[in-house]
This record gives structure tokens, sequence and C-alpha cells, in this order.
């Protein structure tokens, strides 16, 4: 099966990624706004439960509660014409997404680790140029606790389903 | 802010369910495949983390991994038009049902509990006959673990987040 792990951010922060996502993100319906920790991953569901799961409960309780800190849009272009919300990458995050790739767990990240919550893709260049020239002039101030991070399986039509949850150590 | 729990079968039932909600069921795209185990309740963020949560975390431990059977369809008609896979109603989900109504959790159940996983809603009578017709006529062999549920909330444009998964406690 294929599994991801990811940040789900409050309502609120995700409310308004929806706003601009059913405008623009085709993705829209098959998984709600979120920071990819790790990219999708291929792995039986026997290893899963033997090795990933116990793996992914130690690095929970060895992570404490951060905050995520969003303050502009920013692209992949001319990569991709993906348009985000930029997280800026202060070391919890940083050192969570290390952790995931680490040890007993797959490693199969292709690119650094930039962490954002998509917000339009798959865009026309033309689509593109006027979004990002729009959205590129705004500034948020959006400021979300995180305190978790969930494991997801892909569905058969693309959507993802939350397997579990992994509560931070602190609490 | 809005709270459901709920019960995400298995991938291979989820594939399967989504093969009829494609086609028949509009809240295909605002949540994965599901038995919902309490209806939609209202509860201020603090009191979740204080009184709720604790509950379910004490649910869960105190509840066993059980078995969930669907041999057939079946349809809430005459009171609405939706079609549904057949829960065999057994012991362990009815008192699970039972324990998330009780005690601090909010009893804000009207119907009587009926264990259902929804592949069509919202269809005209002439719909809902010819698929209903169809479906009806075929048998299904579904049996699938369950060994825990999990807490969402609804987003502004009415999809669900999962909050938080609760594993049984007998693991």
């Amino acid at each position: 099966m294929k599994y991801g792990i990811a940040i789900f951010p409050s309502k609120k922060v995700q409310d308004e990624a929806n706003s601009y996502r059913k405008r623009y993100d085709p993705h829209y319906a098959l998984i709600p706004p979120h920071i990819t920790l790790k990219e999708p991953f291929e792995v039986e569901e026997k290893k899963l439960e033997a090795e990933v799961i116990p793996e992914l409960e130690k690095i929970a309780k060895d992570t404490s509660q951060f905050s995520v800190e969003v303050t502009k849009v920013s692209s992949f272009s001319p990569v991709t014409n993906t348009i985000y919300l930029k997280v800026n990458p202060t070391d919890p995050i940083i050192q969570l997404n290390e952790k995931l790739r680490n040890g007993t767990m797959p490693d199969n990240q292709e690119y650094a680790f930039v962490p954002h919550i998509t917000i339009a893709q798959k865009l026309s260049d033309e689509e593109f140029s006027d979004v990002y020239g729009s959205l590129s002039m705004e500034s948020f101030d959006i400021v979300d606790k995180v305190d978790r991070f969930q494991l997801l399986y892909q569905l058969e039509n693309g959507a993802w389903s939350v397997y579990e949850t992994f509560r931070f150590g602190d609490e």
C-alpha cells in the first residue's frame, strides 16, 4: 500500500487554504489542506505494523510541540506551477522531516524538504501568472500549533484516508 | 466546532464502497467511506481536550478488536433515499455506540443506531428505484477487522478532517 505522512493544520488554517484550493487545486477533494512531512512511500501492511508504526510512535514521543508560521505564498515555478503557503523552515519541522527519513524509515525523499501547504497546482502558464501575481502581493499572518502528525494511505481513487494519529510526547 | 466519530474500514472495503459512491453519493469528496459511530455534535475545543478526548481514550482502551460483516445493501427509504452497505449489528459495535453516548459524552443521537456504510444518497426517486433495484440483487461477502475509531472535525466546505485516532486497548 502507498502511505504518506502529513501535518494537518488547525481548522482555521485549513478553511483559509481551502478558499484558494477550491478554485485552483484539482486535489481539493482528495485530501484536506496539509503539510507533507514525508512523500508517499510503499510498504507492506505487515512491515508497517511491525516496524514503521513502532518507529513513528517513538519519533512522536521524542518530539515536542512546536509552532509553524506562514507569512507569504511562494511557488515551485519553473519546475511546476504549484503555488503554496510557505511554512517557515524552522528547526523543529526540519528535524522532524529528518527523523522520518532515518533509521528503519524508508528514505524516499528526492528533493530538499520545503515545508508548505499547497493551495494551487496544475495551472496553465497563463492561470499561474494571474493567480501567483495576485497572491504574491498578499501577506499572511498565520501561526499554528503542531502537536501531532498523521499516517495516511491512498485509496484507488487517489484520495487519502487517515490510518493513525501520532501525538507528540510532551503533552 | 462540529465533531463526529467514525470507523474507517480497510482500504479494500473503502475502494469497493467508493466504486458506488463515485456515481451515487454527492458526499464522495467530503469524507472517505465510513461507519458513523456517533452523529455530528458541537463541542468547544477546550472542553474537547479536557473532557471528551480523555473519555474517548478510556472507551478505546476498554474496547477489544472486533469484526464487522456486510452481506447485503439496505436503504433508509421511505425516510430518505440513502442506500448503504448494511453492517451486521453485532454486540461489539452496538456497545461501542452506546459507550459513545453515555457518561460525559454528549447524547445527541436522534434515531436508533443502524451501523452502515453509505454508498448512495440524495438520489431522485427514479434513480433510487433503479440503483436500489440493481444493488439489492447483489450479495456481498465483506468481513473487516475493526481496531480503532477516529475523531473528526468538519471544515467550512463540509469536508471532514481527522483530528485523532483511538486504537483499541487489547493490542
